[in-house]
């Protein structure tokens, strides 16, 4: 503690008699999710500074085994979907008393060089946002009794916690609200191919088509990358039948393909052309874009995560059994006027398979 | 280390036989901003991985003091300048070893509630970006040790450094730039009053009409928010003699300064009124957009943090003083279409005082 010569001479007695108030709403004051007024915590907080306070974290931590930290590993952070989701996990650890460890890894990577290094650092819990897991950092989680939870990614290995929206409905919700619309000439652009979203919203996509009896009328990949999905919007406008509608696997491409469509090429959003994307991130709503986009409920994710991590924590400091989970976050797509709309169908609200 | 049963039991002389490479690579592959190529780094990794080895990071840490953990308090991330810098600041972590671990905190707030709880972990360092420090907690920091480095704001603690763009010169220019494209009811729109990026920004921009002689017109507070800012904008539009220019303190107000103009006012831009915005961040160059922006060099703004951060780290772990730094890193006025241009200015480059 060499480091930190003040810490440790005031005491919680000295704290509560500065404060006014009770030893116990000091001791409550600094214990993680533990209850106490916030204008009580605001006067203890005060008294513990003039006075040097701190509650010794470190041997707490040696007692508890907690470290009040969990690892978050993130992808690409100038797609709008992952600075919402930080922001929101981030707050509710805080209000359970953890913080965010960041590892940033590329999308769609195992990342697993990176990822070993969670292990380097006494961690309570590992949350995976878009990021893949290897099979081997799963195992090595599960060993050392750290708790792992995927958002928007699953993964076949069975001790980890998913939570994810709701992919392949939302892809054929997509294929059945363009179909009324009137298109025929649907085409796809695809996000990186070997992630779960990107498949799992490409088969509902295909399931929605067949369905309706429409074919698949092109198909580029955009690697959830928006100058390559800039690329690809190009090439699909540039054949000899371009298609009347396209569906983008994400949103963060559909405001790339709108640009291109629109500044680039010269045409007119929906009238040439329809564009859905998914995820309904802040842009998509901005009246310059305005894209219909299936909404997935990043606010429901967050706390779905934030649930099952800590339920995971209180049981592994338990030491009971935790079976992991699979929530499904459901989704409905948000109409707006990036896509020309069936009859009798307005923009400004959601759309189902039951409309 | 109950909690990770399986590590421990190789050594790096196994790691070096299995990976066969030397001990020496081994160590240099586990030392963070050791030299290593890249393929090695690659096979100890992967052996590592086999074996079940990992360096005693712990007692490494006991040792060094080092924690390899960097805080940083940030504010809202719905502005993008914000993910952009969180990013790079991780990335540049990542490289010498270290990681983030993140402090949520609300803009402009000195938030002294949530950083007091920096102290409760032991960190090397504090990154503060747009969010304020109070002298009480810059002390506790300089006394424990921790190097402290705010970014996009400056205090008037002497012991923590400070990396900022040049606020008032772009503030300066961009009211240069207004009065040679012909206007003359020039506005402003606020950010947050307490905050030194606001009050700079202001204090360059009125400097600057009165080099040129023109008055402020009109002035209205978004405080840094996009529901505040378009409220300020129906204002000042409202007014019997509205502006003919409006100089938005950042880019997240701009855009949403331009979206209730455009889509609400039913107004052009800027054939109607010109608006200009400060951080240059990405959705001010999607072409919906195009908005001539005083950019902030975000990539020098992270390289001067991590720079100074760091050297103030060593200098700690050294025992030698390290003097704060205030490093101050130069602007350009990004010429986009969101205003009218002075004859033979044309957008897509830059413009400045010496234009």
């Amino acid at each position: 503690m060499a480091r930190r010569p003040r810490t440790g001479k005031a005491t919680s007695i000295d704290v509560a008699r500065e404060a006014g108030v009770s030893q116990s709403a000091v001791s409550r004051t600094f214990t993680p999710g533990a209850s106490v007024a916030k204008a009580t915590k605001a006067r203890v907080m005060e008294a513990a500074n003039r006075l040097g306070y701190r509650p010794n974290a470190i041997a707490r931590s040696l007692i508890t085994r907690r470290s009040q930290i969990v690892a978050m590993a993130v992808s690409y952070l100038d797609n709008q979907f992952y600075p919402e989701l930080i922001q929101g996990l981030s707050n509710q650890a805080q209000e359970r008393g953890y913080h965010l460890l960041l590892f940033t890894a590329g999308e769609g990577e195992t990342a697993d060089v990176e990822l070993m290094r969670v292990l380097d650092y006494q961690i309570d819990g590992l949350i995976l946002a878009s990021v893949s897991l290897s099979s081997a950092i799963a195992e090595r989680c599960h060993q050392a009794g750290i708790p792992v939870v995927m958002v928007n990614r699953v993964s076949d290995t069975p001790t980890v916690s998913k939570i994810t929206g709701t992919n392949a409905e939302g892809g054929r919700t997509v294929a059945h609200f363009l179909a009324r619309g009137g298109h025929t000439r649907i085409a796809y652009l695809a996000g990186i191919e070997a992630t779960s979203t990107n498949r799992d919203r490409e088969a509902g996509f295909r399931l929605g088509l067949a369905e309706v009896g429409l074919p698949l009328h092109a198909r580029a990949v955009g690697n959830y990358d928006a100058a390559d999905a800039a690329q690809a919007v190009r090439t699909l406008m540039a054949s000899a039948e371009p298609p009347d509608a396209l569906f983008c696997a994400n949103d963060h491409m559909a405001l790339a393909a709108l640009d291109t469509l629109r500044a680039e090429l010269g045409l007119r959003v929906p009238e040439d052309i329809s564009v859905v994307g998914f995820d309904s991130v802040g842009a998509a709503n901005w009246p310059a874009y305005a894209i219909t986009s299936f909404a997935q409920p990043v606010g429901a994710m967050i706390s779905a995560t934030s649930e099952t991590l800590f339920a995971a924590i209180d049981a592994a400091i338990a030491g009971e059994p935790f079976e992991p989970r699979h929530v499904e976050i459901p989704g409905a797509l948000v109409v707006r006027t990036s896509a020309r709309l069936a009859p009798g169908v307005t923009d400004g609200g959601t759309w189902t398979l039951a409309n």
